[in-house]
């Protein structure tokens, strides 16, 4: 693959990277790591790339490994980018020919996102987006175990993103991160919604198999002097009767990365936290609780496919990324009419030296996720702006 | 004292007796536990209560002890009644010259409650209410560390009341507990809102100094067959310009009793959870949390006047019911102008010989938590029922 | 009842009254609470007692109770003072037709409790010792568990008891409690093994029903100037195979008052810890933990026999001390020839109109866990006073 | 680096793989990966090697790769077969020059780690040994923090590691990892002791400081047919007059891989455990506990370089191999006389453009802990099989 921003000093760069190494089925083999090019030439000399391959712009990087022979050119570029630049990079990318795995949020603004679809569907290219907390094999039970029917019909779903690195003023104190996380012209139209927000989203809707319909939001910004919301509060409405909770902050003094839900049916609950994600507790009111451990007992095969060591050898965070750059891989190798699992013969994948596997139990984020997480912003800063409108229809 | 209810089924009526007798500040002496004489009878007996004087009715047992000698006759009434049944008794009681403590909700109506509070400034007599959970030592601990600035300004506001036991139809099938809960002749406008949802409320206001000044309800009926709501999500704004969340839920199935808050300032954070009670955590982004326990280290004065154990032997549920008897004790000793604490020389119980002490340290829930509770439920059930204004202010 | 010790200045004498007073079945008339006349006045005065009723001896209140008419006189006397003291003290009220309920360990010697143990069966009268942390309900419902197979036959036991209080020389700085638990002449031949491991040992022979049959023991005084020790290292062998480790401490930095016990077995594993008494992990290593809470679901009668509040009310280390006085009561109902549960209509007890009841549910320590703990602490001394023999085998 | 073993259905090569990968640092050029030439070639294929360099002995590999031109061929092995071909794969590679990393524990018997330390002096070349536990930067933390002084004096050290996946005759039925921990000629003299006894005290010796002097060890198979220790109960003291307790377990039904230590001073303690490996608990009996957490507040240099990703992203147990690589490679760097880290500019590695760098920072196990861990071994086989000595003297 090549890489598109992911300089030495990004966050999220160096997350991809690892996630891509971490099974070995993806090689870094170019990249345009920043807008400066000495810092993506000091980037690439850093990760041992040929000289040839660092590229100044993404544009020089596209255009440049179209000429090279296939088999030789990168498979796809990973996008990891601030914001405003996902479409312009994923269109340019696309409309050369070449699939695109990008970072969250999918674009900049609805309408982007919606472009990126036609595009998408005009050139028939493969597509992810990483958002990678539903990529934890626990997450995948909880899915299963919904789909099952285990806490029949869902009535209620929490789910909560607090943070609190933003607390106080950090932006404009050198903190990139903070810098263009706050900065509407790069981050978009909602500060901690767009960044961790659609997270929440994304995980309620992906686990529960429900659609938010409507909502009702206030957000906030505590921090005097930021200029994008750092606090929200959401009150939810799905399409089968449920009703939700859903907040996220980045002001939550003392809460390092905390996204967690919970989710009551009529036949019992589930609860799981990111922040241990290798346990997922099963609520009943006359059973009591069965806790469910990654590597534990008789799984489903959705987990089982994104679990790596055996149990109590805790995984985490970088096995999210590297199971979506693994399954978009698989699908990339099955588009191509080879095995989708090069180790079809063993290994974690579970391709057939066919080509053929399954794609529901392999399966990554993509522009519909995306989609939802544009249209979920979109609606909460409408809400938001509406003191006088209870409830706001979730549109895209 | 005198009980007024709790008959041997009551589930509330033993929980009061228990909490009353633990300090051994508090002697049962009579009781009216049934308006079923055969019921009353039966309780009585097996309290070890003179037959004498166990009544038939609440007003025959004021009307009689009234006339027993000063000294000899009851000198409080303990009121563990359904709703309906509380301003009644309240106001007999008062009229006659008994102090009331009583549990909550204060009453069925705001009504009501208003009319008790001017009863009260009218004979002048004690009255507690039985909002138990800031009776415990690590909130207390909670209220002086806000107190004195430890969490600075407060930004944020999360409390939570799920339980499960609901989740199906039991009123109806002999569950005498559920069967009051949810008939709103016997519990008024609001279900799971007005049990536990007032408990929430109240904590919230206790701990933070703060109150509620507008809010954004979503309430629901899950149960087929149910007639007061089993699940509520609501929106708050303080009066200092924080944010919260608040939700309570009878259908979360598997939650026992998880009352939980967290509170999170411009200085660091705090989060209490009513099933771990003895444990306080304060948050901070900087250098992260410190364990604050029930007897560990220097706590304030006011965590220590509620803790009867050394650290590690868990005090529990009862104990905050025996802090508010002890408490209101203290402080009906101290109308009498005697010693607040008979074990002034030792003991629990702050008082001096003197008959001073001070109530702010020994402090309990009266009629102004009451009429806050009341206008929560009231407030919550018309937003609620009002699908289009997004945020209904607070009244009372 | 009467009660010997306990002044007001002693932690575990309050903790006696407020185990006795919680059920309302055990009333206090009397008590010869100090030595010292003074304090034991000041005492009788605090607890609302007759002042005629409070003595200055434990000789003087039980020869003067002896004389008082049957029905009037005190029941049964509760020994709450230091531990040379116990065996003088339960003689002469045996001995003077009193049944006894004491505080643990049964005596200074084990040649005291062997005495004991004949003047109990001379006398016939019952007798009761607080070993009180088996009187929790998932205690209970742990026995029963095993007992019933469901975790197979018990290969490993590891049972803990670290407490932090000694860490430095308190002894002698005004700390009573430390004064006494350190003196060789009040405590006995150990420290921290007498005071606390023997809880340890009660604890894994009472949830397995077996026998520990050798043990192999490192004693230490870690604080200079201590005169018995303050920490334990003990591995063990039970009389059906399995091996465990207990080890207990008075100098774990920051450890209030962790008793905890793991079992593990050839189908399961049990799991439990004081501090949060309320939950047992039943652990399976095929299909995962199941998480066992006290109200929660089926749970044996002997646990629901020990549960005073719904699921999700902490219950905590007071209600294991009202369980044995409740229990002891209804034994002595029992033994007189009443309803052993005054209240056989309702309420916890379990007791029959007929004076019948199940005494395997209602059960509490007695004169046997006090010989075990004696032999206990005795062959835990001589293995650590012998740095050759490595196995000592458990002998009384 | 050229890998000797991991076949594709090798647990612990996969393991190495994905570590070396991570940070990519280290890359994987060829491989013996199995002593079948057939399985050796399906693993090179599925890791994309090319395959002339893809061997069928590790001596073919050896000699061959050393004919290869420098900056070419393999620059060191990585070793993860079984037990008994640990020796001699590492002599052969350090005799024909290579540099090894080698998996736990370090050789079959203590001669041959004895040997292999001399090959070591003579040949000069670099030797790292997978203790990955030690890499875990909250391990890093709470050695610094002793160093510091922060618990005062070490008195009592407690480390456990109970495992349950041997709970019944596994091995024999396919089960290759069991087959071979359980047959003493590939395992050696230990069975459990060695696999993760050896861990446990790695950990407790590396954290602290401290060296074990004497131990008392109780050894059991548990299940009937098994041919070495599934169960370890041992005393330690340690060199500074510390006592301590050792337990391991591979029979703990329903325990995943609880490696977890707690160490006690004159200060205050700390608590560790492996499967929540981001918090670090320090405790305080007059203060609280202090809850340490990876990438939270002010953390050591040593935690830091082997932190990746923010707060609350968790890291895991591929993380502890990867920080091994990375620091061996640093050291191979720095021998070679170029920059220890190739991104001294930036990321992870803190070395300097001139090629120095701090090994104390960057540390990873070596011969000598290898030779600690067969000590080991070797004294608890010892004194388990004597049933009369109690002290066992620390002998390697």
């Amino acid at each position: 693959m090549g890489m598109i921003g992911g300089s030495l000093e990004a966050f999220i760069g160096a997350v991809h990277r690892r996630g891509a190494a971490l099974d070995g089925e993806v090689e870094l083999v170019c990249g345009a790591f920043s807008s400066n090019p000495e810092k993506s030439k000091a980037a690439g000399e850093s990760l041992y790339l040929e000289p040839s391959r660092v590229y100044g712009s993404y544009e020089e990087m596209i255009l440049k490994e179209k000429e090279l022979p296939e088999g030789e050119r990168m498979d796809f570029v990973s996008i990891v980018v601030p914001n405003h630049v996902h479409f312009p990079a994923a269109k340019f990318a696309l409309e050369n020919g070449f699939p695109v795995l990008m970072d969250k949020p999918v674009t900049l603004t609805t309408k982007e996102a919606k472009d990126l679809k036609v595009i998408l569907e005009e050139t028939g290219l493969l597509f992810a987006l990483t958002h990678n907390y539903t990529a934890y094999p626990m997450v995948k039970e909880a899915k299963q175990l919904i789909k099952n029917g285990v806490i029949g019909d869902i009535r209620k779903v929490i789910v909560e993103y607090p943070q609190g690195w933003l607390y106080n003023l950090v932006e404009g104190t050198g903190n990139k991160q903070a810098d263009w996380r706050t900065d509407p012209e790069r981050c978009g139209a909602a500060g901690g919604v767009g960044d961790i927000g659609t997270h929440a989203e994304n995980l309620a809707e992906y686990i529960t198999g429900l659609e938010i319909t409507e909502l009702c939001a206030d957000l906030t910004i505590f921090v005097e002097g930021r200029r994008l919301d750092d606090d929200a509060n959401i009150l939810l409405r799905f399409n089968n009767g449920a009703k939700g909770v859903l907040h996220n902050s980045q002001i939550c003094h003392g809460e390092e990365n905390d996204l967690n839900i919970r989710i009551y049916g009529s036949k019992g609950g589930l609860k799981w936290r990111q922040m241990e994600p290798n346990t997922l507790e099963l609520t009943n009111q006359d059973t009591g609780s069965r806790i469910i451990r990654t590597g534990v007992g008789q799984l489903s095969e959705h987990a089982q496919a994104h679990t790596r060591q055996p149990a109590g050898h805790p995984e985490g965070y970088i096995e999210t990324f590297a199971s979506i750059y693994r399954n978009f891989a698989m699908a990339l190798r099955h588009s191509w009419g080879v095995a989708a699992d090069k180790s079809a013969t063993g290994g974690l994948g579970g391709g057939k030296a066919d080509g053929s596997y399954n794609p529901e139990i392999y399966d990554f984020p993509g522009i519909d996720d995306g989609l939802r997480g544009m249209g979920f912003i979109q609606t909460v800063v409408k809400s938001a702006n509406d003191d006088t409108t209870k409830w706001t229809k979730f549109e895209i």
